[in-house]
């Protein structure tokens, strides 16, 4: 037993499959474990625990597992203090940082177990003045006293939601499109609608396809109603909102009635040039140029929204956040304290904001092209809950269901 | 000027891109033309004539493109009578037998153009007493007379639909998902109510995932109402249909609340039981033990249904036809003369409805998944309108304007 | 504690989260438990125990509770005599029948677990002279004794595969496009190569895109080295097969230079007549008229194949087997003891052949397109492995390693 | 005849379908054309020439009618200076302003037809000293002189190539997975070698997904070779391409052998921390810690390359180019004269540098996702060629094929 280490772990550790995936790595890595001592919860609300004795081949084969075992939720039955050290220049971290997972995460720092704030995923952990901050590479000072290695740092994993029949427990995790569309859309209406009764933050992530399959009235209509807290979107969505609402096309077809615009192919150019025009899409308003849809919406219920630029972008309009690294802080400013957030037919700004939030906010995706939805969930936003449907007739019916619910 | 012979091409031959397909087939084969007389069609109602000299490498190279341009519809400008020869066998075509397509199609027989009935693709042509018919080679029998090679046969290849506003010229042929999805309901709707009002027969093929995605309510009031002339389908709608009647289930989930029924795992099987309990599906309806759904309508209304057999059943239902031979007959006899065919949610029997119609039906594909729709048109169906859409929200928009209409 | 009921349950109740699964249970269900004795393996190898106390609010929740909880490999502490009752008629199972899943069953027959022999999914349990078989509803015959309800089930969870590094533990349950493709072609050769030296049973199921791709020649190479114990597909394999090896085309497209053939659109009708001209395909081989291909390599290998006809065949071939319930019985007898199963771009035989096997075979499926592959475990075939790539470029990857390996 | 017009169009009229465009648009939007003239070249290298007379129901419809047919090739048969407008405002376009499509176009001014250079979609013409650049909105310059309007605009529609046996042709429009996955590689390292000998300039557009399926030596080979003159891509591919020259490792996963890596879910970050600790991609060639690789091979050969931000970035790396106005820029200065573009697995790239070449600008597109490919087309770079494979398996056998031309 001569490389071997005690772990400790407690939680619901059968219910959230904690104690399988600690199984798991040390089966998979080639190490041996001894269960030494487990007390499962009785009741359904109880928590479990385990003690374990890990062995490994070697020293550097023990760690290894450890390391893995102590990213799954345990720790070493010893508290041992985190270990920092000072990044040697600005926006370059140590060697061996601790890279961050979307969990809840804390560090061993002078006898107690410390939070770290502003968790999200692949960034490193600054440590100043017994504070810990989860920060990412290009915000790293140099002396920045950073954590390096797995020791002293303990993740709390996500316990599976049961508080009720959500949509995210009917739905189990899978993202199969045989679902009854109208049911799925009631419950995700009903989980908005709950949210925002105990006050809880949503914010819509969203790509133009939701002008161009009709949704655009539905999500101007939460807005209005006063369901989105915060609008994450690119050029598109708005210059596709803004030429709907403006001239009514959405690629240059009449979205009422489907035929052919005069014209058509150049209002889309024409949409962004009317907000040159008027200097910003605030002052569009103002000057009652434009008078509906999702930006309209966003900004008379002083709604925040972020623009953030892309390389396929046309104009792009002058809201347009077009330095990508500002357009991410302003992303993450939206999102903080984020309960719910919903993702609508893009995947670029759905990874995006998948890779800014912690893994307890609620995450709804939207899209018709099911690898689309998987790559999110394979991205580390594993909580999501994807529903592979028609985003122009899905979110109608959610619109209409939240309206019903609110009388 | 050894090699070529002389052909001619009459119809809308630019609105329809024929000339465009002549001049491609003998280009791509290495072929050369002189276009020796052309008249378009002065305005949009005329027709276009044109004379063209074929000119190959030798006469085997000539013969190739020949038979190339006369499948796009040329003829040679001295009518040649169509070739004959025994079918060797039962079951058997003989050696260089035409293979058809489905487009309406004409032979030379005795001094004039005799129509081809029944006109499906792939199939052989048979003549007797002075007629032609389209038939699969199971049903060639033993001295059959069967065309041969390409001379004396001249096919009309279908004009491009400019009847008004239907659906079909407004989307285009493209299958993308990214268009207004109400307002395609609302076409798709239109389309199926006009069709109806001119005593169109309207066929619908159906998968399970009609039932699955929560839209089987809305196909049974179609039915109900009269728009559907026949259903095709396969065991897994029908067992499906009958466990949502019956048990409220669709796959073992209550499909009204979404919650997980007592044994639900075994609704599927119970269903199938009921069947074999009562014998068929229209007992079960005489019984009252099957009081709703598309089964029910059918049974009602007396819409002849088509149930084929295949290798992943599960059953069987009683009604179901194993032998496919034999179901491909029923569902030809459904098809006959109709006029639209919807195709919903299923590639194998999309597939087969579509080798069994000629390419002036109507066809429209929806399915979430674009693949399925393109492999539908790739196979030859190339009319059908392809709309990507969740089904589960699709049928209801549809079912809703079409009751907006018969008002 | 009125409506409660003690339960057990042992194996690797953690690594396969059958414990876990339990727990799901009986929380979805609104019931409670009570562990009331637990004891973890304290190595790997070793088993685990579990004793429970499950509590419902009344009667009905509780065995409600029990069905779910017995279905993921739970029993009672008391072992209860199975409960049979007669089918009453022929195809008609009794009331409350118990339908199946692919798992290992067992049942509690005179004071003994009976092994249930042959199973399948979704279908009931035949008991005669002591012994349990799996039987599917048209096999029924009046008088059999079926098992009804739960109680006297047992099903044995199927273990995670823990084996060593074989391709199912590389890839997790995942299907995603995102995978080192050659490598995994590698890890695939070494487990064909493997299975086929300890001398188990290779099954390959396949649709035409095999043919389409240009992928042909690696499976008959696959089939010619002996590697392929049984082939199972339809009539479009084999008519594209036979089209390749005799003509050079694929849908009339020469599959080595990619031109187009001459007459190419014929060809397809072509490969059918000669099909039909020689009787069959094994007389095609015989008098030469076939030489090379995966259908010729069946023949030659003594190989058996079963093409089951379907709805959408053209012809179909002298050999499809046109009743389904015919081919289905076929399939089986092919599939029987398979070790593993090789799924290649076809839905339809892919989930036939999924519903025919039990849990405990190892399942590859190849598609391009991902809901191909999710729909597959969707429908219970929840151990295949997913690989989502082109199948063209795949196989011939496939077939060049394990020549590699099988020199 | 009072509201109607007489235009003129030539070249391959009928074989580029222009005529048919012509006829299209005109009966699309309700308008009337009688043929006053028609010459049909007689042999296929001979250009078509037709004069029209086209008629509308006033003079606003003729006008919209006029503008349609205008884009699609037409021109007046009186030539007519074009019309300027000054813009109004810095980033502003003038009302009316003609919106570009991204075929050769010519403007009437002072007298004869001058090309507009730069051609792009969706810009505006600007006209300084006889001169005409296509000009992006925020390039645009207050008092710039814009063409307004369609009067004066030519535009040289595109002729379908016919230049021999390309993969283009090969291939036609379409883009279904069910081809031969071989051939095509075959033929595409045909047209690559050929546009190379030619001299002709060869640009990749990339995303990660080339690194995770194994394919990134592939393209490095291509790089070292000589066959790439550009590299355009984001963040990811350059971050995955340096985890894997540097750590072996994708995702974590080891390329060579699948297994896990220790600690595998940080090399991610510790490449970007690498990157950052040298300075740039460049110093750490410079510095020997990167030898291989995507990346590695274009700093040695010289061949530049482009990182746009995008907001879903971990880091971003030092090397990206965050403001993606100023990365678009960058990127249009590499695709200038760019002969070929090939697009693999990045819709974001793909359809940004669609945008910034003209239609004449050969496109390869390849991705397992066929709705990706589908919709590059839809946003108007419809002269893409489309290959839905899987790149892992595509590109090492594309580069075997150039290796072997290259012998």
């Amino acid at each position: 037993m001569k490389y071997s280490s005690e772990i400790e772990v407690s939680g619901h550790l059968i219910d959230s499959m904690i104690l399988t995936k600690i199984f798991d790595v040390v089966m998979d890595l080639g190490g041996e474990f001894e269960v030494l001592d487990i007390k499962v919860g009785k009741k359904k609300k109880d928590s479990s625990y385990a003690r374990l004795q890990i062995q490994g081949k070697d020293q550097k084969h023990l760690d290894k597992i450890l390391e893995h075992v102590y990213r799954v939720g345990a720790t070493p039955t010893v508290g041992k203090q985190v270990v920092l050290k000072a990044a040697p220049k600005d926006m370059v971290m140590p060697e061996n940082f601790y890279s961050t997972t979307n969990n809840t995460t804390q560090i061993f720092l002078n006898g107690k177990w410390v939070n770290v704030d502003g968790m999200m995923m692949d960034k490193c952990i600054v440590v100043k003045n017994g504070k810990a901050m989860c920060t990412p590479i290009r915000e790293v000072k140099k002396g920045d006293m950073i954590v390096v290695g797995e020791t002293g740092v303990k993740i709390i994993p996500p316990e599976r939601p049961r508080e009720g029949s959500n949509v995210f427990e009917f739905m189990g995790s899978s993202s199969s499109s045989e679902r009854p569309t109208q049911h799925i859309a009631k419950k995700v209406a009903q989980d908005i609608y709950k949210t925002k009764k105990e006050n809880g933050k949503i914010v819509i992530v969203g790509g133009p396809a939701i002008v161009h399959t009709g949704a655009a009235d539905s999500v101007a209509e939460l807005i209005r109603l006063g369901y989105i807290d915060g609008v994450l979107a690119g050029n598109a969505l708005a210059v596709h909102d803004i030429e709907y609402a403006t001239l009514g096309t959405s690629l240059g077809m009449n979205v009422h009635d489907g035929s052919l615009a005069v014209k058509g192919h150049r209002n889309h150019m024409e949409a962004i040039n009317s907000v040159f025009r008027a200097g910003s899409i605030a002052n569009m308003v103002r000057t009652k140029k434009l008078r509906k849809g999702i930006m309209y919406e966003c900004v008379k219920r002083k709604v925040p929204f972020v623009l953030a630029g892309s390389i396929r972008d046309d104009g792009p309009l002058p809201d347009v956040i077009t330095d990508t690294a500002v357009a991410q802080k302003k992303y993450k400013e939206i999102l903080k304290d984020a309960k719910m957030v919903i993702m609508v037919s893009t995947m670029l700004h759905s990874i995006a904001t998948g890779n800014m939030i912690p893994a307890n906010v609620k995450v709804i995706v939207v899209d018709i092209n099911q690898p689309t939805v998987t790559k999110l969930m394979d991205r580390g936003t594993w909580q999501a809950l994807g529903i592979v449907t028609d985003v122009g007739a899905f979110l109608p019916l959610v619109a209409q269901e939240i309206k019903k619910l609110g009388r």
